[in-house]
């Protein structure tokens, strides 16, 4: 006995209202956002939200939850207190202490922070929050925060789900949420090299919707898309939707500005350089510890006009493993190739058969993708895999009802797992990365103890599925979704016992802390024992170089 | 009158004793190696330089250059003497003070350094060379360093052509050349993940020998391929000898183990992370001013066996630019797509019609690549090139004298590049990157203005070529050669005011101050101008947490 149970169909059990936006053809334009509210305690859209009945439903899959959901949370019952500074009248305009605004810029979109919400007991709530329009407030909102003590708080889309944009302790006079998201033009495209100059606050849909006209596309699609920004990505390492070759956004920076306390670092926008360590390298992950990261030239491709995906069945896991391995060990390069588990598989819908499932998808602005779709379905064939292979199809794509159907789930699950967070169920997720020898040990271990430990935590079987949402060469990224019922009140300690077995599984293995979710503040302990130390000592020296005062995204990283 | 001459046929007045090494099948093995002499002044083996009549030959093609080669330098005429520090006994075995081994050490292997080595005025000598075989003995010998503030200067292949392996200056007690040579093996091998462990004293031929049994390959080979470790390719961020895709070896590490004054790094191996900025890319292009490279794991490839390559000839080096830029934004990875213009193509013997030559290949493990060729000859057409247009040959592949010309012309030209230095001539090169957008224009300014200053410098015209090595969706890495009589005896002189003009023109075209040679010392005064400023601070700051005695290679990137 594993502790883990079978949960299945979660996807299909509410008709959530408001269309999330899918990759490339957002269902909420930059326009239509405007009009839309986001929610201040959990994901996306507040009327994208399950409602009490959708609450329900879902609950009933999970044995152990509550008999009706917990009340969505009201700014007003935090009764929040003003602000223990003031803004100088020139920023004044930049700023505002608006209880409603402080309180969505408290917390990131964590299962954490959303059950704290529900809760009534959110992070710290920021003093205040600033908007800044350009490189030079942002420098003049860090002289003031370094003059008067104050923690400043990168913010982009407020995703985070690793406790990135919350301010925790008590060794600043205040804390200032600052929100860049009044940057988010697209200030220059160059066509001839297919690059284009963005600033850090473009959300996904409106970054993409001003690269349409020209015909090109920064194609990086994480889960997060509507509600991170460009900034936000460069800041965490993102990693995209699509899941070989290049994928983490470090890839496509040409140069980054951004805006430290000692200055504005600048880089030059080049295709390649060897002119000593990479100096958006540096910055490129650096969470709001070492600055402000304001605008980048990225490298951009044509839209694809040749698509074509499928999916494939395996019986046996390692079947798939294998097959997995050797797909992205061709030259085929997917654009998408993402393994489900059959426990992922069931809750998608994308199989009710215990069979696990390869999601394949090509794509190309050049030419027709449906060769390299069937050698990369032959491969999978070849390692024992069953496909759908209807053949056919517009163009040579083949049409598979299991890879819209786990699209859409994709895109829809961070709103059911707020419903089943108000249902007191445990709805937990983490990722890593590991080499390829280590993956089958690696899943199974993590699949068992934390299973055993979420039924030790809780007294409820858990569900434990996992999915490659990215594969290399040498190794894959595993997501792993941890579903059982919570003990209700406990929600936080319940989360952070299972984050402490599941994060010493990862160790164990040599697995990463994290390939694409970032460190914020809920990894920082494993993060600290994977850093080598003496990279430790020489990112503390450069974040005193850069942040003397100590006043960016303090607790992050470094100190 | 643009100062410019033009020189043909150069490769074909030599026939250079010995092969030089050819990437994948290296003429001269690792056992073969063991009995042959490096030179201790030029590039390669001693017994491969051209010989006096060669010389004569190749200075007749250039009007003014010396009627009688310079002598052969000898290391007893330099008159080195005794060692400023005895090491401590424990660490003495792996010491010497040997003359040669100390002269050999003294300086790379640039035109600067060629000539003064010639003219009797080689670098400072180093006192001492140590050859260590593990981790332990390379801290030893940076803690004994430290205590005595003595300088070292890591050493791999000393093929730096940046001045990025000697010492200048005063301020240490003595120097300490630290060759990492006696660390050469293949540690371990991951076939399921294709990796392998290896030594950074590992120089190409060997490390290709040690993998060849495991039916894998590293893939890197720049044109230093024989001469140049692994530790030397991290260390200065290396372009391979591949011209798309990932071709800088920083996208091939898993993890590497740093050896610093402050302790030894040690990442772990991932095919990826996201955990904060990432350790591996500090010390990626360090050039030893942070840390000892020691070993990494990288990423390796199958041996190809597919391959398949052609030439398209331009009339029109705009056409040509234009050309290949469509190709490298196509999906098509060649592996090789070199863009020769009309000066270099007659040069290496690629065309003597003063055409632009497109050098084009292709290569895969898993399938013919007849299909990606002919689909990119047919690009280059499109945009006005004249394909030799063989078409058949085996298995697809089109044969093309000017590949395997200009292929031979590439392995031999160091070697050439220093019988024009003992005629006296002027033989410098130099290289850059930049955006699509600046291309046109720097390459333009280059020949215009380089061509100018060198005849300004040598009162006689020069001949400034140029070709792409690396080409990226977004931009290019351009390659120049400059030819030239010299000022006999004032050849450093010389160098270094074309070095000056050059330097100038890449810093106004925003074009990088290396794109794979490093920066070493000759390039430090633009690399400080072009680096931001905030990253020069935490990079400083980094020096001093890690080398805070500030022994290691003083003088590069900080300090």
């Amino acid at each position: 006995m594993d502790g883990t149970t079978g949960i299945t169909g979660i996807a299909g059990t509410t008709g959530v209202t408001g269309t999330p936006g899918t990759p490339g053809t957002p269902g909420t334009t930059h326009a239509q956002a405007k009009s839309r509210t986001r929610s201040w305690w959990g994901w996306g859209w507040a009327d994208a939200h399950p409602d009490d009945d959708e609450c329900l439903a879902m609950g009933a899959l999970i044995p152990g939850t509550l008999a009706r959901p917990l009340p969505v949370p009201r700014v007003r019952d935090l009764r929040i207190a003003g602000p223990a500074v003031e803004p100088p009248p020139s920023l004044a305009h930049l700023v505002t202490a608006d209880p409603e605004d402080r309180a969505a810029h408290a917390m990131g979109k964590a299962y954490r922070d959303v059950v704290r919400a529900l809760r009534g007991r959110p992070g710290r709530i920021p003093d205040l929050v600033a908007r800044p329009t350009d490189d030079r407030e942002v420098a003049d909102l860090l002289d003031w925060a370094g003059e008067r003590q104050v923690a400043v708080v990168p913010y982009g889309g407020g995703s985070s789900v690793t406790g990135g944009v919350e301010y925790r302790g008590d060794a600043h006079r205040a804390v200032l949420s600052l929100d860049l998201t009044a940057m988010g033009r697209v200030l220059e495209v160059d066509g001839t090299g297919r690059a284009a100059r963005i600033q850090a606050g473009a959300l996904g849909p409106g970054l993409e919707e001003q690269l349409r006209p020209h015909g090109l596309t920064l194609r990086h699609f994480p889960q997060s898309f509507e509600f991170s920004t460009l900034g936000g990505w460069l800041a965490t390492r993102a990693g995209g939707h699509y899941a070989t070759g290049r994928t983490h956004i470090d890839d496509f920076v040409q140069s980054m500005n951004v805006v430290t306390p000692a200055g504005t670092s600048a880089s030059w926008r080049l295709p390649a350089s060897g002119a000593g360590p990479s100096p958006d390298r540096l910055f490129l992950g650096s969470e709001g510890a070492l600055g402000v990261i304001t605008e980048a030239w990225v490298r951009l491709q044509r839209r694809p006009v040749h698509k074509a995906s499928a999916s494939v069945a395996f019986t046996d896991f390692h079947d798939a493993l294998r097959a997995v391995r050797a797909v992205a060990q061709s030259d085929l390069s997917p654009a998408n190739c993402r393994l489900l588990d059959s426990g992922e598989a069931a809750l998608s819908g994308a199989a009710q058969d215990r069979s696990a499932v390869l999601v394949l998808g090509f794509e190309s602005a050049d030419a027709p993708v449906g060769d390299r779709l069937e050698q990369a379905v032959g491969l999978a064939r070849a390692h024992g895999g069953r496909s759908s292979g209807q053949g056919g199809g517009q163009g040579g794509a083949y049409a598979d009802a299991a890879v819209s159907a786990w699209r859409s789930a994709f895109l829809r699950m961070p709103y059911l797992r707020d419903g089943l967070a108000r249902m007191g169920a445990v709805a937990e997720t983490f990722e890593t990365a590991a080499t390829w020898d280590r993956i089958p040990g690696l899943i199974e271990a993590v699949r068992t103890e934390v299973g055993a430990a979420a039924l030790k935590a809780t007294g409820h079987p858990a569900t434990v599925n996992c999915r490659l949402t990215h594969v290399y060469p040498d190794g894959a990224a595993p997501y792993f979704t941890v579903l059982a019922a919570g003990r209700p009140g406990d929600e936080v300690a319940v989360w952070d016992e299972l984050k402490a077995v599941a994060s010493e599984v990862l160790h164990r293995h040599r697995a990463t802390v994290t390939h694409h979710h970032a460190v914020g503040r809920d990894h920082r302990r494993d993060y600290d024992r994977q850093r080598p130390d003496p990279f430790a000592l020489a990112l503390r020296a450069a974040k005193d170089a850069l942040d003397p005062r100590g006043i960016l995204n303090p607790g992050v990283l470094v100190g």
